[in-house]
């Protein structure tokens, strides 16, 4: 392989620069030539493709966003879309991707390849953490931090008031930010969509609380929670508590997608987009490049797609046991 | 007077336990009893009240909220809950308060006097910056910082996604947290209480922006805008705009009361807790500790209360022309 | 004046950008063209000089360090230098200059001034605060941050094994960032230039903080003080406290000269930027923006560069009161 | 067992107050009694041992340092200080002990068991992470980002001012928060004490990065390298490098210690010493916890102590690649 390209692609993550950069310096370094795509799969339709060198990555490994911009594309879900986008790869002579993004991306790229043979190899850009094939995603570390940053300064206004707090991170789909800010932000209680906590036993945890004296709570609701979002949770539990207890629901929102990466994300995301790189010229295809037990491990998009990541139950264990 | 105590009161600030400390240890300096009474006047009404020593307030001067706790108390609007307090205060022998607070606190330590003759200087603890008499109020900087993280996180998102985002910061009717977060944050315009702007000019703003193909935008919108809030002011643009652009909004909400204290507040605090504290001793009283072009001066409580604090138009046009 | 270029000159310091981005985006404001010179007065000399638009300058108000770079120049000490510097001036058109720095800076375009008539006004950037003219410098509000957190984290260190601490920040002539960041982290005792500590009363304050069983005590010593360094001062400390304490010494350097801006000097430097581009449009010259009591003010560079800052004695008092 | 205690001892990391939390709600939990020793094995000499409850570790999981108190002790290592030891344990009638610290205390612990049979287990906090049989040590995610925001604030002034930067971080013995802060901020060099890196390699590589117009450099030197500290390695390399550069040095120092725990530090910490506390009640004794490849295990004192942690030589290449 003599030139490939790279893109970002759906919601951006804290680290994808530091990715990006990665996937830069990795084919400089191979001898191979490199392009950027700008804003995901529209761009590769739309020709917004250019070369990258060394240079063009300097001072952006602490930088949140993308500087390769990133979207949805509609486009690329026609036979038509990737037609174009395929055209494009031909006329720049490029022969493989590396593609920054999560489930949807891969979608794409496993169609893609079907269709015209392109090979990708993904990394996992996600704040979610919802990828099977990798301990961690990219972003999620920095959201996790992010959103303890903020349960921290509530912790502060809880306290002065004696209030019970309930505090909505993000995750529709997965508890995975929820509950590990919960553990590090010392919350009473965490809702995840992967396990059901009914509103009896919130309530039961809460009166257990004030039978001890604790004067205020802290509730983590992941957006996805089954029994509704924050607000909707709150209210229910306003209903059945019985007592006038001071109440509050706060929406942290988006900046958990942003910010400065982390140490670790930035580490995460230069061994993950090395890896890709290095995937990519050594023929993988359809892969997605992960860290699994601090190894690199590369799994079909087939199964990053179709197998569910299991939530770790010791750590939800561990915030019934802190917060006795 | 051979002893006094001071408590915190209304919603919590970043920077109320540098001014308790700064309290507490002026007393000590100055040989003078001093007690802490918690949860504002609730306290005061209920005898939660204890004496404070220079190690009190060791370790407290980089902590978010207040340790003294904080509260709003109907009963004490009430001439029988008024009663219970003062007979407290003569039971502990206290002969005179620092309040640290807003508007209603000092409102209810005027009514206080009146029936009592308990003299009371207050110290402006909120994060609004909306008292009359100081330039500056303890909380509002971190507040102003907290808001400015924040819009530094979402316009990476927004510079990825060439999204428009309407961030709700507080300030029920000022605007000083919007115009400040604003400027530093590199909003393209902000909407305050204090200033009617209209929609159209939103919307033509925008306009201009697009036709210098700016693809991000952050407009700030202080809670209490006459055009509503956030969502409100989002969906009367979307229905103006016509054509179809992303737009989201987020609400910074409850974050920005919390967190450790920049230096200013710590040193505003410091500087204003000292100031009501020798107030007080000097004779002092209905009046409240404020820095005024960086010199301490006393404002009547009937002052703050009644006048005005009106927006710096400079900054307002200077969001205009930054924006550019 | 038709145009007129902007430059940052002498050491770095956060919110440069922002001014940077104030002095463009005004002179677009107010149809002048505007040209960025790259490293201070070398550049000028040199010829690395653009032009810049609203769009030169996006997305860099959050950013520490300067988009322009900076340097300090040998060169244009010299008649030659000057006269090169001259010459590309007029070869580009340029007929003002807005000089970001320090009193090095402006002594340099007085004599620019003097010789060629090029009017100049400044915006002071400096960490230090040392600046006669303007209550504040840009830059010095991030720096005192920088070093709170910085005392902040070896409290931690310094309680947790009861020992003193002796932190060195800059200040070769100032004391304020010493100053400031003591009282705002609750420092036992500061040390500055501007006045004599004797370090009998240092060992006194610490052998009274015993007597009060007060385990841990920070000292902040301005690298300029009388007494020597951080690591001059323990060393006498020690030699006189006679017996077995457990003292570190620890510098904070460089990193007080980086980081994110504040909030305070994003909108301190906007608004100098802002105000030295609009004096020099109306036809002010060898002056320095400033803010003094919350308003703009022009001060000649002969003021800034003769006049000394005095430090605010009511601080120096308040370190002592708050560590009773 | 009905009745342990839990002290810190050693230089003090980020998490250990979420660690001490953890084995005391642990404990609760489990229906165990259990105490609190202040600074390590000289409180437990002198009798500064207190029960705790639930709520004595309330609202501590987001502060560094330590709320037992760390210290080094003399005494220990002495037959009577042992003695004096265990009759306070036995005074107390405390069965068990949970160490929080690295090899020094282990190694107490282990002599402590031989002369009277008290079980220890150990959980690895030490911002190293110099120690075999766990993948990360508590505080040492949160030294490296500590370090890493440091040496963004420096890449500022590098940039600005063309320089090349030497930065000293922690690691007498091991390079990891050198190799990770290094990879993280973009470095382009790391200079551990595990790998020799030669003088004259790292000027080629500076020589390199001139000649592709690199302006500025910045180059990690763990504490501990072969080479000499940051200063030293500076020195040589001004020596070889022949041309005028602009060079400094800054030692980051006991900032490094300190500070707010990152998330990954607070949960990291929680697991840790809850798996102490149970492998305590489970019969566990002269064992580190541990975390590996996300599991849970427990290693010998024994094996902490003697076997080496090697370097994660993957991480090394990263750097070289990266910085093409």
């Amino acid at each position: 392989m003599k030139r490939l390209a790279v893109f970002t692609s759906g919601g951006d993550a804290p680290g994808m620069n530091a990715c990006i950069r990665a996937v830069v310096r990795g084919a400089v370094y191979h001898g191979v030539e490199v392009f950027g795509i700008r804003r995901g799969y529209n761009g590769m339709i739309n020709g917004d493709i250019f070369q990258m060198t060394s240079h063009s990555v300097s001072n952006i490994v602490q930088r949140g966003g993308t500087i390769l911009k990133s979207a949805r594309s509609k486009e690329f879900m026609t036979p038509e879309g990737r037609q174009k986008a395929h055209d494009q790869l031909i006329k720049h002579g490029i022969e493989g991707l590396v593609a920054i993004g999560g489930n949807g991306t891969f979608t794409g790229a496993l169609k893609f390849f079907e269709e015209y043979q392109i090979p990708t190899v993904g990394a996992p850009g996600t704040i979610d953490n919802d990828l099977y094939g990798t301990d961690y995603t990219i972003g999620f570390d920095t959201a996790v931090n992010t959103a303890l940053e903020a349960i921290d300064k509530i912790r502060d206004t809880a306290d002065s008031h004696d209030r019970i707090f309930f505090i909505e991170v993000m995750g529709r789909d997965s508890g995975y930010i929820a509950i590990q800010s919960g553990i590090a932000g010392g919350a009473e209680m965490v809702m995840v969509p992967e396990v059901l906590t009914p509103i009896s036993e919130v309530v039961e945890t809460l009166k257990q609380g004030w039978s001890r004296s604790k004067s205020s709570s802290i509730i983590i609701v992941a957006e996805g929670d089954e029994e509704g979002n924050a607000a909707e949770v709150a209210e229910k539990i306003r209903t059945q508590v019985g007592v006038d207890v001071d109440m509050r629901v706060t929406t942290l929102g988006h900046i958990q997608r942003g910010g400065i990466p982390t140490a670790y994300d930035r580490i995460l995301a230069s061994r993950l987009g090395l890896g890709a790189l290095e995937g990519l010229l050594n023929g993988e295809k359809n892969v997605m490049a992960g860290v699994v037990n601090n190894e690199l491990r590369y799994t079909p998009f087939i199964d990053t797609i179709k197998l569910p990541k299991p939530i770790n139950e010791d750590l939800l264990r561990m915030v019934r046991i802190l917060s006795v």
